[in-house]
């Protein structure tokens, strides 16, 4: 499959990776032409890999990875362009982390909203998927190095799309069990309100080496 | 150890019978004196249990647990009377929902504040700990009613009163591996935020006799 991501920080790398070895096509996309972080990356993944901005990315995939920070999602989707990611599916792997008063950041966003919903209200005819923005980007592309059953969540509006990111989701390691539907977009307030707990445990072990799980 | 229960809701009734059982003299604490569910609790409960107002509650206890709703609970324990509560330990089981929109709740407070906090700064000079608010009661009391390994989560200002809930935490059957301190009372913004995944998850399974567990 064709898959842009949008943003050439780690967690954009990682998945990238991942894809590029699964045999997909990426197309990473940053703010300018010959980002040297997009560029460099994509030389090393080899030819399924390529970069150019991020309105080359939103066109290339008929899927596309948000993996920006959540304080610059909206103005990067801007300039992805609507238009570009019209009918396609849209993994929003972002948090509304703000860090202007410090560690641990406070949401921009809960509650009683979601970045998820923001985003699915500036691309209404993208169909956005929440999902993998509740672990470290090493677990997300492979589960299986953590022991026993743990979960990733997904929140949108459309089944197609959450099945369509299931699959994805399975290529890296994930079993079925483990891929849990929370329900439509508003299910992405849950998922990214799981961050603050997320950041105590990673402030108290000093790695992000761990997922959520349930008992019962 | 004689301790306060502020609510005759399921809740309270369920971690009394509980402390009841492990040898415990408990008071369950009602707005109103004969209240008909606190006396038919104590009532069933036997000698080492009793009834009376909240007031009564708060000073029967050397520790004391608030078992109310999160929208009645700072005038409870107005009612309880913060001397009655100063120097002890108060256990907040409770969690700031707002059902004023329907199903599932919002927050009443989070992100940058929480109940938890409110509490503490009603209550000075008491030592106040988040706990327990992340599962439901049945697990509380009876957590190797589930499989594995599974966490309960502590917030709070002095670590003598978190060492002292521990303690009654290992009476109920907890492992000591599976009550992580998570800090300060501050970190009851990230537990409390747990419910809106909590509350998805109940949604989704029609039960809740499960919890939150963390692999890795």
């Amino acid at each position: 499959m064709k898959i842009g991501i949008l943003g050439t920080g780690i967690v954009g790398r990682t998945l990238g990776d991942k894809l590029v070895e699964l045999g997909h096509e990426v197309r990473m996309g940053a703010r300018q032409a010959g980002n040297e972080t997009a560029t460099a990356w994509a030389s090393a993944a080899g030819g399924r890999a390529s970069a150019g901005m991020f309105a080359d990315a939103a066109a290339h995939g008929e899927m596309a990875l948000n993996c920006t920070k959540g304080e610059v999602t909206l103005e990067v989707l801007r300039q992805a362009g609507a238009d570009h990611l019209a009918g396609k599916v849209l993994v929003d792997v972002t948090n509304p982390l703000d860090f202007s008063h410090g560690f641990p950041p406070s949401l921009a966003v809960c509650n009683t909203d979601s970045l998820g919903e923001q985003v699915q209200r500036a691309l209404p005819l993208t169909r956005v998927v929440k999902a993998l923005n509740t672990m470290w980007c090493g677990i997300m592309v492979d589960p299986r190095r953590l022991p026993g059953s743990h979960l990733v969540f997904l929140a949108g509006d459309d089944a197609a799309a959450k099945s369509s990111v299931a699959e994805v989701l399975r290529q890296f390691g994930w079993q079925p069990g483990e891929i849990v539907d929370l329900g439509d977009i508003t299910a992405a307030r849950a998922t990214e309100m799981l961050l603050p707990i997320w950041l105590r445990l990673y402030g108290k072990r000093g790695d992000g080496a761990f997922n959520f799980a349930i008992a019962g």
